[in-house]
Formats: C-alpha cells, structure tokens, sequence
C-alpha cells in the first residue's frame, strides 16, 4: 500500500505515517517495525544516554534498511553528544523538538541531514521555516507530554500553521485513526505523527503495566497538567493526585519541582510505577483498546483513511467536470 | 447549492451548517440571515428575558419561512417561560445545553418539537440519545463560552461522540472553515455548529469593538478560565488579567464569584467594554480576519468544503471498483 504526499516523497517513504519520538517507548524495536511497515520510524533519544542511543542506533541499522529519524529534544543536557552519534551512523532526518529550530538547523542541514521540528504554533513554523527546516510537526495541546504554552488544539493549529508555511505541514496531537488521519489531509496536512497510538504496540518499550493503563483509559482521564514548570499532558494517576493536593495547599514553584523530582516518567512509562510514575499520554488514549503489533496498527489506520476520502467522496460527489 | 446530510435531511435544511445560539449576539437578525442561506439560524435565548425571546420570534417569524432553532440553557433561570415562547411561535428546533437531556427532552417531543442537545463528551451524548434527543452537537473544548469539564477537543470527541450514537452528530468546537468542515465530516460528523464566525457577521447584535477584537485577535489569545465556577473559553482582556491576578493571591471561590460579578458578558459582547468585559469566543477566532454578512459566510464555508473533498479526492483517488 503507498498512500503519496509531499511528505512521503520529502522523506521516501511509502506512508505518510511518522511515529512520534517518545520517551522510554520508542527505541529501535519500535522504530524499525514502523519505518519496516513503511512509515517513518522515530527513535526518541530524549530518555537515553548517549551510549543508549548509540546503541539503538546500531541495532536499527541492522534492523532496517528503510528510512528512519531520532527525536532530539532541544533542552536535552547533552545534545552534542547526540548529535555526534546521529552524525557517525549516517542518520538522514533528525526531529527537533522543545527549543529553538534556528540553533542546531543550519548545522544539521550542512550535514546533509533532513530538519522537522515541532511546534505547537504558528509563529514558531514560520520561524523554522526561516531556519531552514524541511518541514514541521504541528502539534495541538491533545498531544502526550509536554506541550506548547499555546494551548491550541490540533483541530486549530493545523490551519493556522498550513496557511503560514510552504514546506510540508505533520499534523500531531489527538491523532490515532485513519479517519483522523483524513481529517489532518482535509485541514491542509501532507502527514500525521501519531504517538499514543504507538504506545499500545508490541514492540514499544513501554511497560505492560503502562500499555494496559492507556488501553483502558477514557475520555477525560488525561489532564495538562504542571503549566508552571514545562506543561505536561498525563494520565490522571496518585501522582496527578498529589499535584492537585499541591495546587490546593498553593504550593510553590520549588515546592512543585521537588514533588516531581526525578526519573518519575522512568518509573512510570518504563517501570511500570501506575502510582507514582509519570505517565505522559495523550488524549487519543481515549480512542485506543488495544495493543496491537505496530504493522497492523498502521494497515488499519491506512485502511481507514482509504476508506473514509472513499466516503467522502461518495457522500460529496465532486461537481468537477 | 446543496449539501446534503442526515442532518440536512432532519432539519430539512439546504446546508449542514448549524449557526451557534450565542448570548448577545444571536438574534433574530443573525438567526434569519443564516436560515434564509441554507443554513440553521439560531436564536440564543440565553441573554433574553421573556419577553424579548417573544419580540424576536415575532420578528423571526416574519424575516424567514426556512426552519431555525431556538437554543435554550438549560441553567436558564426561567426556562419555563421560556418553553411557553417557543411553544406559542410553534418553534420546531429546540437545542438544548448546559443541563441533563432527560429533563425536557421527553416534553419537547411530546410537543412535536425536535431536540438537539449540546454534549462535551461521548458518555452525555450516549445519555441524550436515551432521552430521546433527534441529535446532538458534540463540543470540544476549543469552543467560546461555557465548555465541559473534560476538555476534550473536537478532534478527539467527534470520533468518540459518532463511535458511540447512532442519532446525528454535528461537530462544535473550533469550526470556522469549509476545510475544518470537510474535516469534521471525515471524523463522522453529520454536520458542524459555528460560532465564533458568524459573532464576525454582520448581522451579529455584539457590539463593533467586540467584532474588531475577534477579527485582529491571533492564536493564543483565548483562554479557558474560571474552571472552579463554569469554564468559560473568553478573549484576554483587561477582565481576564484581574482574574489571573485574583489567582496570584489565591483568591476563594466567592472572592471569583464576585470578580465576575453580574452581567459581565452583556458589558463586554453587547456594549463593547473591551477592558471589563467577559469576552466570550472560542479558539477560532485565531481563524477569522474580516466581518462579513452572514450570507457570504456560509458561501465561502460551503465553496471552500466543496473544493477540499474535491482535492481530497485528487489527492487520494480511491481505488475502488
């Protein structure tokens, strides 16, 4: 199946399909199965040290000849690091994401290497367009973990991104179906990056405990949450319980630093804390029910967003000569 | 021109877009240039005593012969004489909001009148088809006004909310263009309901600031507020400073009760007090640049969604028999 769009043929993929880089979930297991099913796998190198991601990167190597990317969040301690080792295995797309695209763009693109970055508004896609990125991620507030300050939902953003920018747009946030899928072509995307959805897969990283948790949770059950620090969508757990019990006791800055400490996403997402863990998810959690391998994951939602322009168009015939 | 859905079928109207009943500003003047384009025009009683709902059914009446709703809180202090008007002008379309469907719904429809109730989740939607309501409007929370407490946004609540009734789902939350249209109608939506749009009408009873400060506003400029009392979605404003600073000191539930005070709404949507104000518009905002007359509103909705399922289809010709 090959479904075309500028994204596809920017990236040489068959799919317009991108896993989002996500912390403790999306190693090279994830990866190659996504880019193998022939969408645009996406190594997230926010939770690994280098030595990790090297590490990851070789057995992708190995485990894949398709295309593939590293999300390389901005505000990571050693990004340097990083990118040497992005650099030494010939990766060929690099993801930026939480900093500012003109910082490491005209590097990456000196090395011969493709630039998306995220953005979850549209000034910050016009400022990547100028830094020289090949395209961007617009990400709308539903998505998991942290978030623009913006606030704009996806159904939003995505026209407002697509009529500022000319370089392909990716829509992210709330997306998990092929139906959504249509619906981010219909707003003007060339491609979706899909993140929860990817969660509930054999072959991501996360703990089971934490796959179960995002299959069984509803509408309403993730919040963002932490807007004084970096905001963060997650699933509502005692964790989120004792921040609301902070907020209510007017806790300080200091005081909401200290009670997220650290490694809670660790302990969460890859330990399978359900407690204590900081367990960063989106809102499409709500439209997931099962864990799925990552290729059916992704015929199904190809198949239904054949299905639905299909639809579309039988429900709208075109007056078109 | 003809868009025909379920909705289209029910309402037995031209065209599937549902115009908002919006307090102060949705009078018969809006609701009847919108009914005599194809549309549903509404009025929003919300912000009428009595006897001006009465005096703008009697205009109503006279200004179109095309089917048109009356939208009813059903906080509203008098619904009752409220349901007196709309039974007396042999209202056929009553969307009811903000209250539980079983309540009216069964005494509506013993009147002959058809109900359509506003839901900000799938669980409310299951509960309206219960009581009997013909549709429902599924609102996300990029909507302006009064929103949900599960901020769930329209791009992940359409495919929950038409996952789970059979009745028709009209999609709310963020529509302003033909594109979000199409989109809404890819995630299985029967049609859309807008607001902030038709508040830059020019038919619109807000006042001229308001209607110059939805068109200049940019994204990020909305906010969802007030979440202790009734989340409301309002323009940043002079108002809305003095409840983050109200915030800032930890202000009590009855100190933001009297903050808000009496009629804020009316002060800055009818008589143009941009600085005290409650500013009441949703996201989309961000999308609307110029004030027209309704009619040429929804012309350019229903053009612009034509030529998106027409792109959708060149785009992505479906292969089918």
């Amino acid at each position: 199946m090959k479904i075309q769009t500028r994204i596809t043929e920017l990236l040489q993929i068959d799919l317009p399909i991108i896993q989002a880089g996500m912390i403790w979930t999306s190693g090279w297991r994830l990866a190659s199965a996504v880019s193998n099913s022939g969408g645009l796998g996406v190594i997230g190198s926010g939770s690994m040290y280098p030595q990790v991601l090297d590490e990851h990167l070789r057995k992708m190597k190995d485990a894949t000849n398709k295309p593939f990317a590293v999300n390389l969040p901005l505000f990571y301690p050693d990004v340097d690091a990083h990118l040497n080792t992005i650099i030494k295995y010939g990766v060929r797309i690099v993801i930026t994401s939480a900093g500012n695209p003109a910082k490491y763009t005209p590097f990456l693109k000196e090395k011969g290497i493709m630039v998306i970055h995220v953005v979850p508004g549209k000034k910050f896609a016009e400022k990547s367009q100028q830094a020289g990125c090949d395209a961007v991620i617009a990400e709308g507030v539903e998505a998991g973990g942290h978030n623009g300050r913006e606030e704009t939902t996806t159904f939003v953003l995505l026209p407002l991104v697509c009529s500022s920018v000319d370089i392909p747009v990716i829509a992210a946030g709330g997306v998990a179906t092929g139906r959504q899928m249509a619906a981010a072509m219909a707003l003007g995307a060339d491609g979706v990056q899909i993140g929860s959805r990817f969660v509930a897969s054999e072959e991501a990283s996360s703990h089971t405990n934490f796959k179960n948790a995002v299959i069984q949770s509803q509408e309403g059950d993730t919040v963002l949450t932490l807007k004084e620090l970096m905001p963060v969508r997650l699933l509502k757990n005692k964790f989120y319980a004792d921040i609301v019990s902070a907020y209510e006791r007017h806790a300080s800055r200091e005081e909401l630093v200290s009670l997220l400490g650290r490694a809670r996403a660790k302990r969460g997402i890859f330990e399978g804390d359900m407690n204590e863990g900081e367990l960063e998810i989106g809102q499409a959690a709500a439209l997931i029910d099962k864990i799925m391998p990552a290729s059916d994951i992704i015929k199904e939602i190809c198949t239904e967003f054949s299905a639905t322009i299909t639809n579309l168009n039988k429900r709208f015939p075109t007056q078109d000569p």
